[in-house]
């Protein structure tokens, strides 16, 4: 029972990888990049360090332009992060031989977030079971599930060595002259898994 | 890591029990009974062959009545098994100590399900997290999971023994000269858990 999954290398992702081994699911980590940075250099660090099987796969730029071009619009980078997750899935989901995908998704996000039509209608399109181990997790048992887990640096997402899309994201941003911190919330903390806790 | 766990005996909660298990948590299994019938005996069998703590909590009986009321009402069992739900989940998130309530509901179940706003509803009144173990499986994932560990029996729901509040619903019904069959859908099929497959 194979499942692949998409991985930034943060807490959420990094516990939802982790509930899939509970389950009994061979986990394959999955980092998307554009190309533009080599960032998921980051996420296949942690992967390393929490003994999991790590690939890039890589989307075409056209989709971060397009994400770009929405933030930018909106001021606000919550339909470019949503677009670039659900491309994202679709990529992982058309992979040959994939027949389950799983996200660190969780139950109080907003974006990004598919909700029960999108669902079902990634798992028909592409017929796959996808899987989110976090959706039925508040913020309380998510915590203390990390803590218990994990070894996590948390800084401010501006500074961060992280492999989320909003690195790339960002940085295109800043190569069309646009000052990320004019759309992205100031304060956003951001989580990097450093590796398991002693006895884990 | 106490977590008391809302509990039928059939599949869908035998599997949220058996991932919380997998998460690190200690279960303890709660059916709720009117106090009407005692199928409740049902689900502490299973609960015995499956190793967990069982207890039964009793719900006043005006609760099943209402809860029959709406039923009748609208000529559907939806309201009131939401209804009936609600009110368990927060007699058991009310019990004393109780830090964790959970259950088996399913992202693709209509009745009973929580949305957002009443899930963090119930925690924040009740201090408590709530946790769903199946809310991010889809209803491939739960097939294969539960066949990888149960042994299951399926039958229509009219003869079935078992736990979950439409035992008493549909009882109470017939108690006032109502036949459940005009109110419940007619070929509804539920399952029992009859114990774990050999190697679990």
């Amino acid at each position: 029972m194979l499942v692949h999954h998409l991985y930034s290398g943060g807490k959420d992702s990094s516990l939802a990888a982790w509930i899939l081994t509970r389950l009994g699911y061979e986990v394959r980590l999955v980092t998307v990049s554009f190309g533009t940075l080599d960032n998921w250099r980051f996420a296949r660090e942690t992967a390393e360090r929490l003994g999991f099987e790590h690939r890039v796969v890589y989307l075409p730029r056209d989709i971060l332009e397009r994400a770009a071009d929405m933030a930018i619009k909106d001021g606000h980078p919550n339909n470019a992060i949503q677009f670039i997750h659900e491309r994202a899935l679709e990529a992982i989901a058309s992979l040959p031989e994939v027949e389950r995908v799983s996200d660190g998704t969780r139950r109080d996000d907003r974006v990004p977030f598919l909700d029960l039509p999108r669902a079902r209608s990634l798992e028909d399109r592409f017929k796959v079971a996808y899987i989110r181990p976090l959706l039925g997790l508040g913020y309380k048992t998510i915590r203390e599930l990390v803590e218990k887990l994990f070894v996590v640096e948390i800084r401010e997402s501006e500074e961060l060595e992280k492999s989320d899309y909003e690195v790339e994201l960002r940085h295109l941003l800043r190569e069309r002259g646009i000052d990320p911190l004019e759309i992205f919330p100031k304060s956003h903390r951001q989580s990097r898994v450093l590796g398991w806790k002693e006895g884990q």
